[in-house]
């Protein structure tokens, strides 16, 4: 005997397997039970195409009416480039509607809900919303700050390190933590470097999976005096596309030429330390970025955190001591007096993937 | 129906229970099974109590005759404090003889099997092996190499850090881990720090368990130029004993004063980074020093590191990020150029405590 939540864990992993593909929207799953049978399914495959409840009802039927709508998310009450799903629910007379979690968007936010309890529908809310509202975590941050959702990935040695005193970090990790990284730039929509991890390893930073059908982030880096090398790999903006932030009244040859080979350029306030990152933030939202994997160097991941924009963080562990006096650190920034004003964090999973340990963590609430 | 692993699955439970106890002696476990009934069981508590054998004859009487020993250890074929288990098993006309692993001890090593097979009995070598190697690996390694198991421990933030650039480090990890760690100085013979922590936190270095019954470490203190001050905490030797590792030909009058106050004074040659660490554990071995637990700072981390002499890592972290350019590291000592000449380890086990995650490692074989 399936119970409901069972139904909606089959919702969320039908919704999960669509995740890094339908941005800017959310991976929602909707499934259709009619006496004990599983009537219809569908997943939000793609921005664009139709939203999980169509396929669902599209497979139902005439089988819909009566039946129970497990839906990961709240069903749109507005026009997008669909009609909302919230009337399609209504027209199919199902019996009973049971939604993981409410949409926050502005546009719908209880709107959809109340359309179907308005219609005389049962409508009950919050099975499995803590997985259902993680599967989103991207989606929500956008809704909610109108910002890219930031992920910050390093991978380190067990002391701490990520390269030695000369820069040289190939390779800390074994090859299927390398490979998990490349599945997490085929999740974002882009991946974020300073200057100096464009100087010291001129990365290509496109994404390599073995299969060959790697989605490849906008490339986007941050560098405010324009020092980067017109040669740089990441400026062969056939490979992806390519943003750079920089700062206002940087030289504007150098600009032209940049744009010339096609490249992006964000102008930015200066900020005390470096670039304004929250205007450079809303900028590259307001350029339909949703989230940024940001891959260091140690600067970076400072002014990341001391301005406390870090999401998310994916730190690779290897079975490695280097020592060293200077050897390079993940997370540089401002000094901080005591260890009292650490930005606490909470592991959410640790794993071995290979030789290696993956921790995922996020900023404590 | 029990198996013979599971026999010896017990006898290494039952050894298991006593580590740390019975240094410099193994940790052994035997259990006496006749037609599917354990006639009797015991395990070795302490340096000159009896051996498990003797227990578990003790306990068998008459029944010992036909069964079936399974010992974690071979049984010892020497006069030490106690006559040797080898005889005892051959008159006490068991049927056979299961064993974990041989006696590295260079006084056994295969001599007592030989005795037990030399009567006509049946000997089996090697269940469970792997395991009965890891639980008595402190003293495998003592008796292969003359010099005591060196474990390593610290405690950093999500990005590799141990204190401040203040030094402030209090606190990096949770309650639990910081237990844990009193735990693992309850089963160890010596602490190990150098002077910069003694000079910058003032320790105590003793264990303290909430039921109060922590067993204090000898506190092993590196000071190379005797620079550490009589108020210190760890010269309070009533605590636990105190052992000052110097270079030869420092002040005899400060040498006086420390002796006066209990302390010993042990005295190396001076090496290129400090002193001579090779000798050094050669003498803390001659002083009956089976294991020591390294805490640091990162100085005297990097020069065990630099001379392979780290037999076990115990790295807690914490999940904070605390970022700043000069935050201290846990390893330092020199820098080497490239990843490839970092030491190689393997990853025994991470698991959480409280907060907290703790990775238990190996240098590779």
């Amino acid at each position: 005997m399936k119970t409901d939540k069972d139904y909606m864990q089959l919702a969320l992993d039908l919704a999960a397997s669509a995740k890094g593909r339908t941005n800017p929207n959310p991976v929602v799953g909707a499934v259709l039970v009619k006496d004990g049978v599983i009537v219809g399914s569908g997943l939000h495959r793609k921005a664009g195409e139709p939203h999980a409840e169509v396929h669902a009802f599209n497979m139902a039927g005439e089988h819909a009416k009566g039946a129970t709508l497990y839906v990961t998310l709240e069903p749109c009450s507005h026009f997008g480039k669909t009609p909302p799903c919230a009337n399609l629910v209504v027209e199919s007379k199902v019996a009973r509607v049971v939604v993981a979690t409410k949409d926050p968007n502005p546009a719908v936010a209880g709107r959809g809900i109340q359309l179907i309890r308005d219609a005389g529908i049962e409508v009950e809310v919050g099975l499995l919303e803590d997985e259902a509202i993680k599967l989103n975590e991207r989606f929500i941050h956008n809704m909610i700050t109108k910002r890219p959702f930031v992920i910050s990935k390093f991978a380190m040695t067990l002391d701490g390190k990520i390269a030695t005193h000369t820069g040289h970090s190939k390779w800390i990790t074994g090859e299927e933590a390398r490979l998990h990284v490349h599945q997490l730039r085929n999740e974002v929509d882009s991946i974020l470097v300073g200057i100096g991890t464009v100087l010291a390893d001129n990365p290509t930073l496109t994404t390599r999976l073995p299969e060959g059908k790697g989605k490849n982030p906008i490339r986007i880096i941050l560098d405010s005096q324009l020092r980067i090398p017109l040669a740089s790999n990441v400026l062969n903006t056939s490979d992806a596309k390519t943003i750079i932030v920089t700062e206002k009244n940087v030289n504007p040859n150098k600009i032209a030429e940049l744009e010339k080979k096609g490249v992006s350029i964000i102008s930015v306030t200066k900020a005390e330390n470096g670039l304004d990152l929250d205007e450079m933030l809303e900028a590259l939202y307001n350029e339909g970025i949703t989230d940024i994997l940001v891959e260091g160097g140690g600067t970076v991941n400072g002014s990341f955190l001391r301005r406390g924009l870090i999401n998310k963080y994916h730190v690779y562990i290897a079975p490695k001591i280097i020592g060293g006096i200077h050897s390079k650190s993940p997370v540089l920034g401002d000094d901080l007096d005591s260890m009292d004003l650490a930005t606490n964090l909470e592991f959410e999973s640790y794993h071995q993937i290979g030789q290696d340990l993956m921790i995922v963590a996020y900023p404590k609430k």
